[in-house]
């Protein structure tokens, strides 16, 4: 299948995306609140900026690609926030809104990029107006830079999809936490192939990591993939060497925080073992995201900063104790997978099986 | 240190074993739940076989060597349940025992292994004594059975330590599930190595593995350790390539609930994952185990029968739904780890590189 008749495919049956996690529209952001999930569906407006910010911190909004357009429409509350009457005033506030936004979680890239993107956008902005241009018109410039940045992520996801179903035959993949629907725009990464392939009529059953300990496998893979009507099996994270070992499973799909110059991926916690054991048993791991996710400024995985979270959340489930007391906890959020073990890696671009082809295709500033 | 001067050390310390989870006396069997640790510590007394069966068949005495003891003083419970009064007519009711006692749980070959032996025990000592003696002459036979088991468990268990800890220095361990005192008699079999160093003044800290779905781990693990003094940082199954590519981890240590006659080792869910993970990473492998647990009647890993569990032990926790009830679930109890990831065998009769060498000391049937 040529990459003309894949795109014409993808207009032809007009995909919508399975599930949409941040609604902005009428100056207004509001994110679907993934700390309840799969119990309950209840949305968060987002009325300031310590209010994303914390929504971010806590994981209300998470995945690379969700926290970085969560981020850039966070400038756009900021400016409504603030009751700055020129442009050069707003654009101050909005930088302080930027410094803190970004101090919300270390490790995704995403988040810095969408950031920065934004920031330089209405810097640009303001050069031309004139420092003394109603604030109003920078007000209308980040929420219209937030939605272009939703856009973009959204044919970001679809092209991953379109690219990556490609490697894709019936049968079962496996996947690490979520990179699904909910962890972008609406496509998801690791998933958007598999969504685009569900579409185009392939048989598709995904095996979860329940992902420990928050769970993201468990409570939103697999529950975004049943509301799409996707079967889905949810294992533990210490069962993959077992359903690989089986030879059932075509591929690993994982999605990443921040992939470094090199191709060393940073992505949650056990993608390193979990690549680790496909390549022991000669199954494909593919990494899947859009090229905002990459940092040719990180040159490899020794780099990448890496979030360390609080004990309790593997001392405690549910305010249950499950761990003594006394006992210590190592609870890094994200690992490091080095590039070796990487199949290839699926872009917007197209896939890639050097990383040093995705620096030919790094994204925009 | 000379094997001489090992003993010597073990019989000088007088080592008494860090916690034991069954107690045998005066014709009565109890165990601690091990479902309710760490939250509480409550001890069960077993008056019957059917409250044995649910005993081994949820978990509340788990271990493969633990298993096997339980059973065998399941076989005196029986003894003191039947109304027999010939020892004839009571080996049948204690046949009958066994026969249920036998499909508590199908994966860790002790269970049929002490079943086994006190039954043949008990048959070559009513035919000595004849049908028609007493059946209270039976009853007390089974009682010194099972107690002669415990304290064979205990030797080895010691044994265990003493072998296994000449291949520790100073430093960390990992080790997965809960191989320690309360899987056993009181020694442990992975842990074993562990408490013998520490009795000795080795400074070791060990890292838990929270073993998902049950988090033995994290409940049992942590806890024993943290009794014991010992220091223990409990972490997600998924963490393990994290922590064993920073290179402080000089050993992984885990228990089997069966080992095969090619050195395939069937043990906890996620034991393969982390075989594969410590060999890719350098980290030396080792599976410590009573004799017991080796079964030269199953060819190698595809024989062994894999227990699988409950949707729910991984849909639930606590009660609390964490996966859509749409969700299938994996969720088998074991996996089997191929002999080639196994650095080394440690036994009660010494540390084997190469599994041949196990067919050298079966245990007595």
């Amino acid at each position: 299948m040529s990459e003309d008749t894949l795109h014409a495919d993808a207009v032809t049956t007009a995909p919508r995306p399975p599930v949409q996690p941040l609604r902005l529209a009428d100056g207004r952001l509001a994110l679907l609140d993934q700390t309840l999930l799969p119990n309950e569906e209840r949305w968060i407006d987002i009325d300031s900026v310590a209010t994303l910010w914390e929504a971010i911190h806590q994981l209300r909004v998470r995945g690379a690609p969700a926290i970085g357009i969560a981020a850039a429409a966070g400038l756009a509350v900021a400016g409504r926030e603030s009751t700055a009457t020129t442009a050069g005033k707003l654009l101050r506030d909005v930088q302080t809104a930027h410094d803190d936004l970004a101090t919300s979680r270390p490790t995704a890239v995403n988040l810095f990029w969408a950031l920065e993107r934004v920031m330089s956008g209405a810097q640009q902005f303001v050069a031309t107006i004139g420092a003394d241009a109603p604030a109003d018109l920078l007000r209308q410039h980040l929420w219209q830079a937030a939605q272009t940045m939703l856009d973009d992520d959204l044919a970001a996801g679809l092209a991953i999809g379109e690219h990556g179903v490609a490697l894709l035959r019936d049968g079962a993949v496996l996947t690490h936490c979520n990179a699904g629907a909910i962890a972008t725009s609406g496509w998801g990464t690791a998933l958007a192939p598999v969504y685009v392939g569900h579409a185009r009529g392939l048989q598709l059953h995904v095996y979860a990591d329940e992902t420990r300990p928050l769970l993201q496998g468990a409570r939103l893979t697999a529950w975004e993939l049943t509301r799409a009507g996707i079967p889905v099996t949810v294992q533990t994270d210490s069962m993959a060497a077992s359903l690989l070992a089986r030879g059932e499973v075509q591929a690993v799909l994982v999605g990443a925080d921040r992939v470094a110059a090199n191709g060393d991926v940073a992505n949650k916690i056990g993608t390193y073992g979990l690549a680790i054991i496909a390549r022991e048993l000669g199954v494909p791991f593919y990494v899947a995201f859009p090229m905002s996710t990459f940092d040719p400024a990180t040159p490899d995985g020794t780099q990448i900063p890496i979030e360390q979270r609080a004990a309790d959340e593997v001392r405690q489930f549910a305010g249950q104790r499950t761990a003594p007391a006394a006992a210590e906890v190592f609870n890094p959020a994200f690992d490091v997978t080095p590039a070796r073990y990487v199949t290839a890696y699926i872009t917007e671009h197209g896939v890639f099986t050097d990383p040093q082809e995705l620096h030919l295709h790094t994204a925009a500033q």
